[in-house]
This record gives C-alpha cells, structure tokens and sequence, in this order.
C-alpha cells in the first residue's frame, strides 16, 4: 500500500470538515485562516511506542491519546483547538492497524471539532507526532510566567490515576475492584484535555500548565517562569474513589505528586478573582481543587501535610 | 541531561527570533500573529535514520536537511515560511550530536528568518519531525489542483543529483571527478528550498509541486488533482554537468525522472502567461526548464524523446 492511498483510505474520509480551511489534506501544505484578533497556538508532542503507550496498545487508544495530549497543551494556553497534523511512523502499512488508528482519530476530530489538515506516513518504528494548533486572543493567553506570590494554586479533576493505571498494566500493583481498575485505565488511556476549562480560565488564572509529567515536575516550570515558590498541602491533593481504594494514604500522595499523564490544569488564581472561578468552573462541571499557594520565595517549593512541613522528594518523569 | 535542559541549552540559544512571536519556546504552547489577509501555510515531514538519512549522517546535514524539505512544501504553495516546530527522538541525550544538530537547525533559522517556536524531545529511534508554518494570501496560492491543459511544465534546478549522490554514497556508484561527487553528495545533503522561486510564482503558476519522491511520481499529484494528462519530453530534463559527466545519457534520465530528494519545483504556466514568468524567475536567479505540456488526457503521463513516444516506466521513491 502506498503512503497517497494510505491518507486518502483511511484518513481523508472520516475527516471532520471545518469551514476555516481553505485547503486540507491532498497538497504540498494546508492553508487555513486564523480569525482576526487572535493569536495562532501551537504545539508539538510525540508519542513513541516503549515509552509513551506500549507496543501492543490499542491503535484506537494510541490515536485518541496522541490528539488529546496536544489538546491539553492547547487547553493550557486558554486556546480552543481547529486543526492537526500527524506524522506517523509505522513499521509495516498494516491495514487493520491504520483502520483502527484513523477510527480513534476520527472520533477525537469529531469530538473536538477540528480538522486533521496533512501529514506524513514513514516506514520505521511505530511514533505518532501530532501538531495541535488554535486560537486565543492573545492578551487572553494563559502562560506559565504571569503567577504572583499569593495566588491560590489550583488543579481540575483528581490527580495520579494515569499512574496507577499504567502501575496495574504492568502488573507493578494490583487493584482490587474490578470497577476502579478499569477506571485508572481508562484514565490513563483516555486523558480529558480540559480545553472547557482552559477557555473559561481567560481572565481570571494568572497562571496556567497541564500536568504531563507529573504536579510536582510541572509546578516547577511555573515557578521558574514567574519566579515564585510555592506551599502544596498534600492532604489537599485530590484523589480519586478509585485511588482511594486502591492504595495506602502515603502511596496515593505519591501517585498524585510525582505520576505523569494526567492531563489535568494546574493553574492559579488571586484572592481577587476566586468568585470569578467559582463561577466560571461551576458552567464546566468539572471538579477543581485548591492544593496551595504561591509566594515570594523564587523557586522553593514546600510541601505540607496538615500544615506541617513535611520532606518529600518528588520527580517527575524525565524524558532522558 | 534533562529534557527542559536539552531545549534551553541547545535549542533556544541559538534560536532567530521574530517580531511575530508573541511566546517561543518555554510554555506550554507557542503563541505566534499571522498576518491580515494572509492564509496559514502548514506541513509536515518526518525523516527517519535509515530511511531519509544514513544513521550515522551529520547531524547538522540532518538538522538542515530536516528543516529544507519542510521549506520547500512551503516554497510550492507559494508561501514565505515563519515558524518551525521540532520533535526530536534520540537514542541519548549525545550532547556533541545536539549541539552540532541545534547548530545546523541555526544555520538555517537564521538564513531563512525563521523562527524555532517549540517541540518535543523524546528518547527513541533516531527521527526528527519538523513542521513548518508560513503565510500566503490565500488566493494566490499555488495548489496542484490548478492546472489547464495547454500549460506548460516547467522545473527548476538540474534533476537526479540527489538520487546520484544516494548512490555513491551507497557505493551503487562510481563518479570519477571528485568535484562531481561532491556537487551531487551536497545537492543530496543541501538541498534547497526554492522559497523565492514559490513566492515569485503567485499569479502566474497555475499550479505547482515540490519535487521529493521522484519527478514522474510527484507530476501525477498534479495531473490526478488537475484532472489532466502529461507529455514529458526526456531531451529537455536538465542535467547538471555533474550529472552528465558522470552517467550514461540514459541512466541521467532515469535518474532526473525517479530518483527523489530533489526538492526542484515542478509548475505549470499558461502560454499567456510565459512573458511574466522569464521576468520574474530572472530576478530569483534560478535556472528553470520547460519539460513538457499538459493536455485533456485524464492521468495519462507520456515521454517522448526527440518528439518520438517512448515507453518508459518510472516509479518514484513509495514510503511502503
């Protein structure tokens, strides 16, 4: 099978249609318009096979995964997302493979709304690299850099599961509901990149990143951006049912901490504009926790467990 | 080495920076302002060791190698570049390798105005996946659905070279004269994106495409989304001098017709329109042959050699 028939069979048909682009897959480049007043967001992310989901993974899962991690750093932008490429390596043109990796595409562009605009197909081994772009007004645009000491720190949904899921795919823990191990999977499996949240935070988070390798890798990005440092109450992290059931107190903390692939905001806000949240989050439906604050103390961050400082060396996942 | 540290000290230093870049690298997201009344131009293109390059090539070749095919999509839509996003899949964070890589990737941001607005770093199989951004105003676009029969087919450059210099690289070849060798091995190396050519194009191509897999397979885009037919008059392929010193006249044409990597650009301008075309490729400096002629002939590709139809089977470079 050759790479033209590869895109036109399996990609090109279930495509979802958007209006702003004049010219999608098929020729040299794509040309899309960028509505007036906003800024252009774009990302990159590469998700490669023994590293970021396992060689035997569900194609469909592979590919609903490959969009939902760049829309999450759309998302943390404030930005709403309009189109993707995809470069994907494969070893052999396997049909099935490709018929079940465009399904799982196709899904995530209906969802989301947005376009798969060109690509790339090479021979070699299995990786996806999708770039994600999107729109924000660019005065709107949540960055990493505009925290101040004495904003809550804030994160969506609950924190940690990917990790347990991805410790029970290999059989690293054992979970013992049936109904929470098919949870953490799914977490872990199917991110929710929060683009409703990361929209609605526009004028009222200082700060905002998604967490992909783990809250206390990825605060620090914040507090080396916006020289600040930062107090996290680890008896305020929030967990999930499942996680709760599944593993001790200490071990969960830990999950939550230093696990990556959740996908969820963390982001924050002045004391100012808390009712603002309150508000805006409310119309989201999703659940947002307050786990600290920032300070002045450039890039010392302090964890605490009933306001006690407590010692705790956390890492996230590290790429090299 | 740390992946944040792999960007900040390899990447970003170096990096050209534009007026248009509202946040580069460091967030995560790029924010970036197209121009009023301009289309976004988007592509990628992946290059994998072992496929696109030998795993042991240069790695500022690769960088810039990497960086060139992307242009050169853009350069055939007629578009002026902007912005380029990187994954990169390493084996091991090499420090010397990123540093002569991050180098290469300079040379070329820095010639080309253009700016390195993010990425991915990943540990995996040696591949680099590139997307390039730029602008055109969307209705001087040059796409490969335009073109008429009656146009005339034009190239620029020479053909083959980069296919030649694969083989003597690959020692399938013998060129006698070593500044020969070396024209080829760089024009394999090098190649160059005809961005001034592209741009110089709006309005009087009706259509264009870039050359990477081989000319008798990249012209069949055009006649298949033109819905015409081809005459390619053999005689009139350009040849380097490189090229004609060092093949057999015939095994020169199999080599301008088939071999890929030549990212020439192939178009088709109407008779009327023949006066405008001299003028303007005269300003970009760039040779350019008239190769053939369209007609009404739906998907039908014919050679002729000294005007006599010649039967001749030429497949492109097929990526499965």
């Amino acid at each position: 099978m050759k790479e033209f028939s590869i895109i036109d069979t399996f990609f090109k048909q279930q495509n979802h249609q958007r209006k702003d682009v004049l010219l999608g897959i098929g020729d040299d480049a794509a040309l899309t318009v960028v509505p007036a007043g906003q800024a252009l967001v774009t990302t990159t992310d590469t998700l490669l096979a023994g590293v970021h989901f396992l060689p035997d993974a569900e194609p469909s899962t592979i590919a609903r995964k490959a969009v939902a991690v760049n829309l999450s750093d759309l998302a943390a932008m404030g930005a709403e997302p309009a189109w993707i490429s995809l470069s994907i390596s494969l070893p052999t043109a396997d049909e099935a493979w490709l018929s079940a990796f465009a399904t799982g595409l196709a899904e995530m562009t209906r969802f989301y709304s947005i376009q798969l605009i060109g690509g790339d197909t090479v021979q070699g081994p299995l990786a996806v690299t999708i770039t994600a772009q999107g729109f924000v007004p660019p005065e709107q645009a949540l960055l990493r850099s505009k925290a101040k000491p004495g904003d809550f720190i804030y994160v969506t949904g609950t924190l940690g599961d990917a990790g347990l899921g991805l410790d029970l795919l290999l059989n690293k823990v054992t979970v013992a509901d049936p109904i929470n191990a098919q949870y953490v999977l799914n977490r872990l499996h199917n991110p929710t990149p929060r683009l409703l949240v990361g929209t609605s935070l526009r004028r009222i988070a200082n700060a905002c990143i998604d967490l992909s390798d783990g809250l206390s890798s990825d605060i620090k990005h914040i507090l080396q951006a916006s020289n600040c440092g930062a107090t996290i109450n680890v008896d305020k992290l929030p967990l999930s049912k499942a996680m709760r059931e599944s593993v001790e107190p200490q071990n969960a903390v830990k999950y939550a901490l230093s696990a990556g692939d959740d996908y969820e905001l963390l982001f924050t806000v002045s004391e100012e504009q808390k009712g603002k949240l309150e508000t805006a989050m409310a119309n989201t439906s999703v659940s947002f926790s307050c786990i600290g604050q920032l300070n002045g103390m450039s890039n010392k961050l302090e964890y605490r467990l009933n306001n006690q400082v407590i010692d705790y060396q956390a890492t996230g996942y590290q790429h090299f």
